[in-house]
């Protein structure tokens, strides 16, 4: 079977493993409050040129925005999101059971906001009887892929300043934005950019692992208090400062997310040879082919993958997902049997 | 240095370790659906005796605790928890957190509630103006290392049920509260007794996780959708049925708990013929002697352990915890230097 | 000025002020468990042929939705409404700040959910990764003064009850409903085909006021202490079942409806022969006129009433509003002042 | 049947009837964005000689406290209350529903705070494992009729500001508290030494309403829209504004007060004379007399009351409340039947 389901139906990294392992039997103290933590959080804020930044360790990526999201906003207050954003529609209601409202907004199919798009609902939501918003959450890569261009992020974040919202990229995907083509921003661009975001592990290599960075310092404070009370804070904290320093250290973080892109590319690339056409261009590991519902069953004997709906009657859109544990060699086997199975 | 300072300051037990690094280039299906979680939950449910039982996997103790909580009650119901227990003082209001009141009942210094001290905050909560008491949390072992008598549970369980009550346990020490001589409690009583307890992995031999156990089925439904709700499934959710299996299996998780506690009993006594008399005789891996103040600063030197409290103005309570990762030889010349120095 | 502003700008109806008044000196218990209130319930209990219904009067609309919705469901189940709902648009988030996420539907202009509308929203929500719907919200009469017919509420009740739904009838003005042409439903009928609804008094006659009727008896539970919890238990509680006597002895109630639908039927079927359209024909006490915007100063001038939106460039959408307090006589000297303007 | 359950259990003073039933007919915009309402506030203002305290009416006492509380608090903060605190003990767990935990403190009988009872609960919470104390919860008068001294409140305060704590004042009875000849406090007093306190009116001669007085300017933001989502904005909200304008224009409200705590006073007096002791020496309009249980049979029949709690074997402390309802002359009968039935 060709494994296409995800980027997280594998364990970790060789070299994640090979740390965890190392440091089984230390004794270390516990909550994050360890060495690996302190150190992993300094090298964290060096990369995002961000000496300020408080760096946050969490297991999950719904905890990381449920977390983040009830420390940031007082209760009145919403959170804009994209209609597709993960908050939205696979967190089983995450935000709302903190008591936040979230107020979707629709994308093209990119899954991208911009300040087009959000000037509208800003100006429904100054009535009084009307919860404020008052965060943007987006995600770099988003839920189809997409990726933000410096221009574009830049431009968000100026409209979010200049109205009073906070910004917050949810980067579950942040490595393979960061290596794909389409992308010209930076670790110290979105850090400079956004009032806070994390770097995902749990996608690209961790065992499990999200790290928050906040760079907005009016957030910073007691977010420890906040962390423990949400279940947020891991006992043997110092197995997330350990992972990330893993990753980040020689830059395997973004070697493991180019590995992923290219795989993903070359996938892509190959399918549209075979005429498959795809719901949407995507620049990252994430690929969206639409194929022919008389190829599914063939498919599914051949590969795992995710079905992401329907494109007309006869089509179905699929999802293929590549990651560290991908070998270029197998996508073009795969390729080379679709081409003789079609 | 000697480790006392806790029983998750160390990794994981090496048998889980191998566990974990022999699977760590499968591919599995996520969020707990695969193969290893159900078969883990199939062993539980027979170790348990209860083939209807709902077992779900969490990383960590507040994460359990606070979901289960926050999926059992309605909103105006409340929890009877002993002054010292967990979710009272040591988890930043993380059930308040999810709406409800905790009604702290004071306890003997072991932590351990019975119906005689239930009774009468029953009788004050009958007014309507005030939360309806509706679970009844404990742990086992307690904060202070106490173990329940299976007389003991039996009474508390029929109390509850007889008044409309909830019985929750709180495991995360259940591997040594079992492995102690003062305990004639099994699994199979465990859940035939209460609606719903966990056992804990974090402080038994686990990199983490913790395996809810649901008897009572009308607390089951829909229990996977909350614990997304609240940021408790993890992504990769196969490492938490895998590390279970491995603990399960063998009678591992049984081993390493009465390691603990025989390691810490023999700490117990060997200070008790130094003369140094404890806070609470504690028959688990926990035990709290209370030092003369002069002495902290040698212990400081010494070990690493946790100040309880004071004792009194020239003494005070510290408390020292045992777990797999502490060879009884260590004790011994623990206690063999620590007579030396008196 | 003419008055049109809404239903709810002026004091209470004579005979209410009169009830009120009579009982100012009495000394009666606090809480709603005085005579007034449980003479009330019966009274609405028989009114809507419903012996086993629970009667809960509280102070306002937002309060009634928020604590009836909070009391009815689980954490981790959704509300759906019509994206033009009162709770989705005009409650400052008051259902999510209780926990819940709401699931907006979109609907034709007249706010009126149906099977065909909820089916879809039905199927996507089926991933146990998304909030579980389990509460349908509609209104009666909606937003747009629309209502809903004895076949299309049977059509949804069994919709609703197929598919394990509570269906919650917003009734803050189902006097109107009631009492308008369109309408062939009783309140017999609304009780057997709900769960739970309420009759709306701060709109029609009170001084403040809406009484909950909760026909699903496991919905019943416990409801005084969520109402209280809430700060939804009024001290002088007798204020509102004296209120609600006064409006349902002698069928005032709906003889205030009445009038209040005919006299905006007048101005609506007056307004079209002025050749204004209506953004959506509404057969209750509210209307939306079309107007050229050139008319808005001299409309300013001459009477209150709300903006409701844009129509085009060079029209706006305004609201006009009918009560008992708006005299026939009035409406047909504005009708014939706006006549001579234009 | 002489009248003494409490201070809420007869409609409004007859001048606060006659302000109602004068404005009955008017049209008036709603939410409270009328003109009684700014008015009012315009004069509560001056009358606390506090130009920039934010004035909101509310309903009822505990909506008045869960919507501050919510207001005012970040998720992981908590609140120091007395034990006896009517939102600890009275209010259904309405805060804790808001997200907080109140952490009770133990005062003597008379229900008061002090930094000395304040201070070694602060030292507890320190560890980042805990809620953050954040808000000082004290009601003046207090549930057992004690009232704050200037100097005690001026303690209090400055105490909290040293330690970064809120102070909020419950004044359900605030008029009887600065009534009373223990009383050495002014209204510009408390507002100079809170962060925000309401004027109860509700057991002071309204028919309902409190009014709220928020000095921290910190804490104005965006108030009306959680007021809104807590549903506690009244639709005709004007009719707490006349309310209070009536109340507090010619200094009703004292003289009410005043009194209700003579009646009290003198009642208390009675009663010692007639060899009933006291709980506590209560300088307000509630007192609570220990009586032989013998005597209640006969109270029964003679007066209303409420039953305070269990003296001894032997006695009862009941409580009576006195009103702007309770002529002296009924006090004077009643303590001579009292007299003769002894």
């Amino acid at each position: 079977m060709y494994q296409f389901r995800n980027d997280y139906s594998v364990g970790c990294h060789p070299i994640v493993l090979e740390a965890l392992s190392k440091a089984n039997t230390e004794h270390v103290v516990g909550y994050g409050a360890d060495k690996y933590c302190k150190d992993c959080a300094d090298l964290i804020r060096s990369l995002c040129n961000a000496p300020k930044a408080d760096v946050q360790f969490m297991v999950g990526g719904t905890q990381a925005n449920l977390t983040a999201i009830a420390a940031f906003l007082r209760p009145w207050e919403s959170v804009l999101s994209p209609f597709s954003g993960h908050i939205n529609g696979h967190e089983a209601g995450a935000v709302e059971a903190t008591g936040h409202k979230i107020i979707p907004v629709h994308t093209p199919v990119n899954g991208k906001l911009s300040p087009a798009l959000l000037l509208p609902v800003l100006e429904e939501c100054k009535d009084e009887h009307l919860t404020k918003p008052r965060l943007v959450y987006i995600s770099d890569a988003t839920e189809t892929g997409g990726v933000y261009t410096k221009a574009e992020l830049t431009e968000l974040s100026l409209f979010c300043r200049h109205h009073g919202l906070l910004l917050f990229l949810d980067g579950a995907r942040l490595g393979c934005a960061l290596s794909s083509q389409a992308n010209d921003l930076t670790l110290p661009d979105i850090a400079a950019l956004t009032d806070a975001f994390y770097i995902g592990g749990t996608k690209n290599g961790a065992m499990f692992g999200e790290a928050l960075v906040i760079m907005n310092q009016a957030l910073q404070t007691d977010f420890f208090r906040i962390k423990k009370q949400r279940g947020a804070v891991l006992a043997k904290g110092w197995l997330l400062g350990l992972q990330f320093q893993a990753l980040l250290k020689d830059n395997l973080y973004f070697k493991i997310a180019r590995h992923a892109v290219e795989t993903a590319q070359y996938l892509q690339g190959g399918l549209k040879n075979l005429g498959i056409p795809m719901m949407v261009e995507s620049p990252t590991n994430q690929i969206f082919p639409i194929v022919p519902n008389t190829l599914l069953p063939q498919l599914d004997k051949l590969c795992t993958y995710e079905v992401w709906g329907k494109a007309d009657e006869d089509h179905t859109v699929v999802r293929f997902v590549t990651s560290f544990a991908t070998p270029l060699e197998s996508v073009e086997r795969f390729l080379k049997t679709l081409k003789d199975i079609s």
